[in-house]
């Protein structure tokens, strides 16, 4: 790593977390990763972390510790990849530690239970940091893809555009083509609400039902998303683009993604309680459908399809009848 | 089937046809199918189409004839379902035999070669029919799924907007929700198009790329069809509809489609002569690309993903380079 690189701290070691903070060290940066657990901080110095990217070897020089001011006190970038719902109180625990002119890059995509607020909300709220200073990442970014150095394009996203083109430049490398926005909002509505509708995707590949019936949840999904984006300010355009569509369709058709999956699982009719027995990692649309349909009722937005999935994550409706329901509904013009 | 029940005759039996007629029988109406090939009427007469619908059981009120006036004479609508460079040749020797007051639909997804016409302009050149008794069906729409009643969502599309709703009640099912919609030519750009967009993902499939790059493809390219289609009048929003996104997603997402299936063989490395060979239906993406270009240039709008698959199709260009060359684009804002 050469002396002028800029210094990065990624905070969380989950699967994306690793893959970004690798990605970062391919395109020249100094990175150093913060892992809550002594076991993984060690995998890393190993240059692996198989309970999250198996198989991959990860680049020499990227550091990792477990103790947060040596990996933020220098850093001049903070990258934040932890849950959604662990967002709070993590960063409260960490912004004393923050310098004053850090940009703090978010990659997590949810909302948070009880607050209704976008992940960059809660980082201007704890840090107080302008919003000039905060920026997203979302994209059809799947972990293991992008750590296999698969082609894959994604969006940067900061009301400050400079920055988002400098933050552009610092996450290029041959095999991860990001884009530069200024629709923060847009960028991370896409990416909470498409959990919500991979749920409902992966409920209905667990029924049984084929491409047409998920390509339908899919496009009618991304219209509500968009419907509520509209309501809250942000570029209806964004939807449309890789933080919109380009990471539903992602999530939507892989197998790997932790949200269809749960989803095929309720499908298939096991329990909310029994499927979040059954897998190890979080299923962030189980925990933000109830926030995004809060955000809706509050703008007085329509959303069916999240509807049908609270009702089936929370209230126990089977997933037979959500997608009965939605194929019911009134005809009209689309 | 009750006698005031529509008269319909779907001209061709293909999987999308017979899925269609079916659909249209189960739907109340009076279904007769055109098959040219003698072996067809007879299996459709047994209620069966192995080679285009294996394991599907058909209505038994389903007609079928060989011969075109019999179908055509007392027709209320007509329903369109060759493949796109042959609609001309057909619906020359058809349509003295239509009515005056007879709606046809076009369910076919495709650019004449030469002219870089849509369906719905070569059933006007053929028949002399007003644009409001034309009309195009086109959405997330499998002919497998849909004959194994799987729901789906689709949409109708005329510029007269009471036979768009008529046509829409005609043919919906418990298992096909349509929509009406007045944008005929946006709808018939999505379905054209998407052919080209789903051998691009399948090349990338082929080439053993996951889901990151297929989403990414497929979201770069759903912009470049509504840049050419706003170009070219139509409305930007069918192409977030289910006659855009939905259609193209479902392509993309399945095994089943032609398109996506041939691309991946030339992404195995296969030459086009080879992959048609190995095929037994046409993959009209091959044929409607350079057509697509074409309309790209008249109209001024860049469509790289397009020029792309032109140039692996018809130039003989690796997909390797496509891709590469398509990630290595210059950086920008989305």
């Amino acid at each position: 790593v050469a002396e002028s690189a800029t210094r990065v701290a990624v905070l969380g070691a989950g699967s994306w977390g690793t893959a970004f903070a690798k990605l970062l060290c391919d395109a020249g940066c100094a990175v150093t990763v913060l892992a809550r657990r002594p076991e993984i901080v060690a995998a890393l110095r190993d240059r692996h972390n198989n309970d999250y990217l198996p198989g991959v070897t990860l680049p020499g020089d990227l550091a990792a510790t477990g103790e947060p001011g040596r990996a933020i006190a220098r850093a001049q970038v903070v990258v934040l990849a932890v849950p959604a719902q662990k967002l709070r109180s993590n960063l409260t625990e960490w912004a004393p530690l923050l310098q004053a002119n850090t940009t703090v890059v978010s990659l997590i995509k949810g909302i948070e239970l009880g607050t209704d607020k976008r992940m960059s909300e809660i980082v201007a709220d704890v840090t107080a940091l302008p919003s000039a200073q905060i920026a997203v990442v979302s994209g059809p970014n799947l972990a293991r893809e992008v750590a296999a150095e698969q082609p894959a394009a994604s969006v940067v996203a900061c009301t400050d555009e400079d920055r988002a083109i400098w933050l552009r430049e610092l996450c290029r490398t041959g095999y991860f083509r990001p884009y530069s926005n200024v629709d923060v909002v847009g960028c991370e509505l896409g990416g909470a609400v498409k959990n919500v509708i991979a749920l409902a995707c992966g409920m209905a590949a667990g029924m049984g039902f084929g491409d047409n019936t998920k390509a339908s949840l899919l496009t009618r999904g991304l219209a509500e998303t968009a419907r509520l984006g509209a309501a809250m300010g942000a570029d209806p355009l964004t939807f449309a683009g890789l933080a919109g569509l380009g990471d539903l369709a992602a999530t939507c058709m892989s197998p790997l993604s932790r949200n269809r999956g749960f989803g095929e699982r309720l499908g298939r009719g096991e329990t909310v309680a029994e499927a979040t027995a059954a897998i190890r990692q979080t299923a962030e649309g189980v925990q933000s459908c109830r926030s995004v349909l809060d955000l809706a009722r509050r703008h007085g937005v329509e959303m069916p399809i999240t509807e049908g999935v609270v009702a089936v994550c929370r209230d126990g409706l089977r997933p037979a009848q959500m997608v009965e329901a939605l194929m019911t509904r009134k005809m009209r013009s689309e």
